[in-house]
This record gives C-alpha cells, structure tokens and sequence, in this order.
C-alpha cells in the first residue's frame, strides 16, 4: 500500500445492502496493520470536496454489523458527477489528509465517476488508488453476472407481486405495479418469481428492452380478462414508443433531471395512473387498480435476500484485497461460478463505466410480455433463502341443489 | 347447534391475517362432532347467491395451516351489500342446502351487511345464527381494542417509512408517503413506529381526525426541512378540508363508488403527486418524491404481525364457540385486557355495524402531525415481534487540515 489512509465512499441510489459493502471495506482495511486509518467521505464525492469525514477507525466492529444489517446509505449519497476542476479540488483535500486510496460503492454512474477520477489523479500525477465497489437495483452494470442490491430489490418485487396477485384473486380486476429499472427490466421481471400456481399474476411483463406500443398493450390486457377474470401486471418505469420516448415523458410537463442527465421517473404516480385510465376508458373495465412501487422497492426494511448481504459484504472486502495486492485500478465484478457459487475479479475501470445492460434477450419470451425459464433460473438463488410461499384452498365444489 | 352444517364467507379488503380467522372457524366447527359440514362461500355473500360453495370439510388441516398464513382471501371477497330482496335469495340457497348458521370475515361495511342479513332473517323467519367476525387494516370497527389485519399493516408501513427515512437521509429532499386509511388515521399513524432516532423520520404525519390545510402543510414542510435539511411526510389518503371535501377530490374529475358508497382513494398516485407539486412549485425544493403505498401495504407476502395471526385465528375459533354455547347473534371484539393481554367477546351487531371508529385525541399531538406516546404504547405490542432495527455510524468526525 502506498500509505496508511484509504478513505471510502456511497454514490447514488442507497439499497438494502451497500451497508454491507461499507463495512466489509472497514473491517477488512482495519485487519491490516498498515491501514494506519479507515476515513468515510460524507454523500460520496461532494464529502470529499466539502472535507468532510468520519473516522470509521473510531467505530466498534459491533456497531459497524449493525450498521451492515441496515438498508439506505450510511454514509449518506450524491448524484454529483465531477469534471476535471472538481477533480482538482478532491485531491487538494485528499493531499492534505496523505490519502491515497478510494474506494467508492456505486452503480452506473459512480463506477464513471471513479473513472474521471482515476484518469485525472493520472494526469495530474497525483498517486491514487481507484476502486469502485459494485452496487445497484437495477442490475444493468456490464461485465457483472448481478449487482449488490438487486438480489434484495427482486425479493421485494417478486413478494410484493405475490401478495397482490393474492389481493386480486380475492376481488378480481385489473392491477398495474410500475417498478423501477430505467435501461434494464431485470428488476420489473422479477415480479414474475412471486408466481406460484399456474394462473397466478403477474400475467403480463413490460420490460424496456421491448417497444411499448399501447394499442397491443390494451389488447393484452383484454384477452388476460377474457381468459383469467382478471389481469395483474408488471410495468417497467422506463417503457418507451418506438421512438424511445418514455411514455411516462409523454404526458409529464416538466421533467427534472440530475446531474448525470437522466429524467425523474420514480417518486411520482403518473405512469400507473395513465395506464389505468387507458384500460378503464377504453376496455370499460371498471376495478383498476395501479401502484407505483417507488421507493419502497429500494429502501424497504425487513426483506432482504441473505445470499445478497453476503455478496454484498465479498464485495467490500475484496476491493481491499484487490488494492493492497493489486496494481491496478479497477471496478470488483461478480462472476456465477456454479449453481449457486460466485468468485470475484477487478475489471478495468473502462470496461464497466459508464455502459448499461440490459436483459438478454434468452431472458425474455417472444411475446415480450414474459420470462424464459433461463430467467428464473438466473434468478431465483439470488432471491435467498426462506422466500415466503402462497397456498390455495383446494376443497372440493358443493353439488348445487335443486330449488 | 341447530343444524349440522355452517357457512364461512369474507368480505372486503384482503388482508395479511384473514385468512387465520377462516381456517379458525374451519378447524374449530370440524371440531364438533354434530358438525356434519363446514362450507365455504366464494366471493362473500355474492357466493351464496350464486350458491357457490366449496367443502372445507374435504380439506386437510395441513392444508388448512398452510393457507392460514398466506395473505388475501382464500375463499375470494366481495363489495356487495345486501338488500331485503338479496336477502330473500339467499336464504332460499341456505334453506336448500340447510344450513343454519352464517359466519361472515370482514370490516365496517360487512358487519353491516351481517346486521342487516340477521334482521332479515328474523323477519322472515329463517332459524339463522349470525357471527361477524372482525378484520380491516383501517382499525375503524367500533367496540373493539383493535382489529386483525391492522397490525401486520400496520407494521408494513412502520418498516416502509424505517427504510424510506433512512433512503431520505442518503438522499436529503423531501418525501410523501400516501397511507390507506378512509375515515381513520390509525394505519397513517403506524408510520411514526418506524422512528428510533430523535431526527428521523416521518417528521410530520397528517390524519384524516385533523383538517388539512395546504398552507400550513407547507409552512409545516419548510419548516421541517430548514430543521433537519430534510422532511419525511406520512399523509392519509382520507385528508380533507375544513368542509370534509378529500384533498384527492379536489383534484380528481371522475370518482368512482362502490356498492357502499364510498370513493375510490386507493390504487391512484394522484395525492402524492399533487402534494409533491404543491412542494415543488410553491417552496422551491427540487428533491420532492412521493409514493403511494396502495395495495403493497395490505397484500405483501412476509410482513407479519404474529400476535396479529394468533389472535386472527382466536377470533375465528371464538366465533364458533359463541355459535356452538351462546345464544345471540352477533360480533366478536377484541379487549385488551393487560400489557399485554387480550380477551375476546361477542358485541351486538347494531353496537358494531356501519359505525366507525376513528383515532381518540389522547393519540394525537395538539398541533395534529404527530402521534403521543400513548398511541406508541398502543401500538407497539400489536407489531408483534422480530421487528427490523436500524442503526448509523456514531464514528468521530475528522478534523480538517489547513490547506
């Protein structure tokens, strides 16, 4: 190692276990008797910018597994994405402080941004250790078999689905849940993991690598009803026309966006709602129903997937390892090994940043509006252990009788 | 005992623990050895208008168990409300089928429609015993402590806004979160059981027991955020003004009623983004998101209350008892009894039907956006055990160096 400071840092959209990442980069740093000490930048690269650090050497290894076990960002997040001149500005502090390793847990955007910083520390010959630490819902990082944060994301998705398709069954209509998942439907298709019995929901799957056309949508939607009395389904954020227009920005005013350039499409309703009253206007179905998953897919407390959590803890821990025996600046990647096993490796930073994946299309019926079974195959050991399950009444119809 | 076989229904809103207080009576009736029969209505009442009955007597109790923990309605659900003539139609099913006693699983509106099935019954003479057996998440059945399914809700939304206010601190701006909850605040106020550190979140909670005025509401957000840099909001979806006109009807164009006459507030994510748009518009934050929890908070597979489903299955083998050894038709209530103990008895119908509950005083704080310490120790145990417990980093602050 090149000195006794590695600081580390959370960018972007906080999970159910990037916790785990913090903390496995903390207790494996403080293992090494060289790690004089482990700094935390508050809200990602802008801490870093504002001076403004936590001493994670002064924390009990006790607390620090609490924390681990907790969902959100504990360090607190950013969206800010720095140029050249914020580059600058981050190592004027880090110089002042002799550190030279950073180690930022993040999805798409970060993994860039640790990008930027590793080129202009490079050009500016200021000696830094770069990694970035994987992590994010919507499972579209290239180069990763799965990210930290999707397997407990998914479990959510694919219990909520299971749960309303039990509501639905009990008082028939159709139901519309918009998931989150910009680029990639991974997040979307895991609705269909909370399917049990044959007829249950999700029925119909709209994920972002399809074009989204409403007319056929309407169709779907109406030969679901025909066939099962009802219609539960799922929804990506992102569908978008052949234009790729997000049909949400289709009836959206105003759109805010973040610094990376991308639009607001969670934490409003708007998408479901225009989906429900398309189906009520137009098939004259009257009990429709839509939810806007939002945030409660990302950040709910209490449904976590276990193999995730460990993962997610590899993660940290190997970014360490990767920088105190390693030369290279990089990006940890999660390689599927077996059914079910994983090894992890450093890819280079330019191979991950900045690039999205979406779902392959094995992964996806023909039809569009469903998943292969390679897909569940993929998916379901992610999901973890003791997944609740559904069970039906199977008792026997009573003869009518004559009046 | 009149006759040998007794009819189970449900009606309303699913919930997580319904099905308990179905499998209650199930296994507590095939108890009896003069009970010949144990039948099922799917749908509610509309099943025995349609004399569509399933035999739960040819069910196994392995099975039983296993569809007592699974949420929705098992035997599906219903909004119909019966009429004299409704009434007349379905007595003539029972009277082929002899049966003589009717249980019926539901909330406000089904207590209702068990009064008004009894009454008719006694008009015209049709030997019928009638139980109404507790359920809704509102909490809003008069004459009793609380009702089964309110406290697994009420924990869902208690571990959402645990997550969302840690998803918030990551990410500071400022988050509606839209609660069901018509006429009573209860389920809204379980959001302030996802607290643990004094900062944290929902830093303001509005009731339907309160009038909303927009402008405070505001004054109450930038306040809060000016407090904190931050502002969690719980919101009932049943907030109205000062003339008792919901918020959400003040924007919505076309309402839709069921048979009981009540507006559809759920399944939409028009209040959230109305307020989220008030916000925006008129305090000039930019980080505003809202969500609406609609059917997730009723209907999530593996969210549980366990003191919620021992005393959904009592309720259900009580109401039995009370039909097997009593003499009066009528609802089974919940009393509490210690901290914490319950003790069930059987209300008469007119003391519990269409009446509603809403949230006492002593439960809310003098300026109405907070719960006291009375409702916490109300509601605490109801949650049940194995609650989800957040922490944080207490690590020192580094000092900043001269540059």
């Amino acid at each position: 190692m090149a000195s006794g400071k590695i600081l580390v840092a959370q960018g972007g959209g906080p999970t159910a276990v990037i916790n785990q990442s913090l903390v496995g980069v903390a207790l494996e740093a403080r293992r090494h008797h060289k790690v004089e000490r482990v700094y935390g930048a508050r809200h990602g690269v802008r801490g870093i910018l504002n001076e403004d650090f936590v001493d994670l050497t002064q924390e009990t290894s006790h607390n620090l597994e609490l924390v681990a076990a907790t969902p959100g960002s504990a360090l607190g997040s950013t969206r800010d994405k720095p140029d050249a001149r914020y580059c600058h500005e981050i190592f004027e502090v880090l110089r002042r402080h002799a550190i030279e390793h950073f180690f930022y847990i993040g999805g798409n955007d970060s993994s860039d941004t640790v990008r930027i910083v590793s080129e202009e520390a490079r050009r500016a010959g200021y000696p830094l250790r770069c990694i970035h630490i994987p992590k994010t819902i919507d499972n579209d990082l290239v180069g990763n078999d799965h990210t930290p944060g999707f397997p407990s994301a998914a479990r959510f998705v694919a219990q909520a689905f299971a749960g309303v398709n039990l509501d639905n069954a009990a008082l028939p209509g159709v139901y519309v849940g918009v998931v989150m998942g910009r680029h990639a439907g991974f997040l979307t298709a895991a609705s269909a993991l909370g399917k049990k019995f044959p007829d249950d929901g999700p029925h119909l799957i709209y994920l972002p690598e399809r074009v989204f056309d409403i007319a056929q949508f309407l169709a779907d939607v109406k030969a679901t009803c025909a066939r099962h009395g009802r219609c539960v389904v799922a929804v990506s954020e992102g569908i978008h026309d052949a234009s790729g227009t997000p049909m949400l920005g289709l009836l959206a005013r105003e759109l805010e966006r973040d610094a990376h350039g991308n639009v607001q499409l969670s934490g409003t309703g708007a998408l479901a709602d225009l989906l429900c009253e398309e189906i009520r206007s137009k098939l004259g179905i009257q009990r429709v129903r839509g939810d806007t998953f939002g945030y409660l897919q990302r950040s709910f407390i209490g449904c976590v997937s276990d193999v995730d959590q460990r993962e997610a803890r590899e993660v940290g821990e190997k970014a360490v390892q990767f920088a105190m025996w390693g030369t290279q600046d990089g990006s940890v990647a999660i390689r599927r090994t077996g059914f079910y096993s994983v090894d992890y490796e450093l890819l280079p930073l330019e191979a991950v940043a900045g690039k999205t994946r979406v779902m392959e299309d094995a992964f996806i019926t023909p039809q569009g509006t469903d998943v292969t079974d390679a897909f569940r195959l993929y998916l379901r050991p992610l999901l973890g252990s003791g997944m609740p399950d559904a069970f039906r009444l199977r008792a026997a119809p009573v003869p009518r009788r004559p009046a």
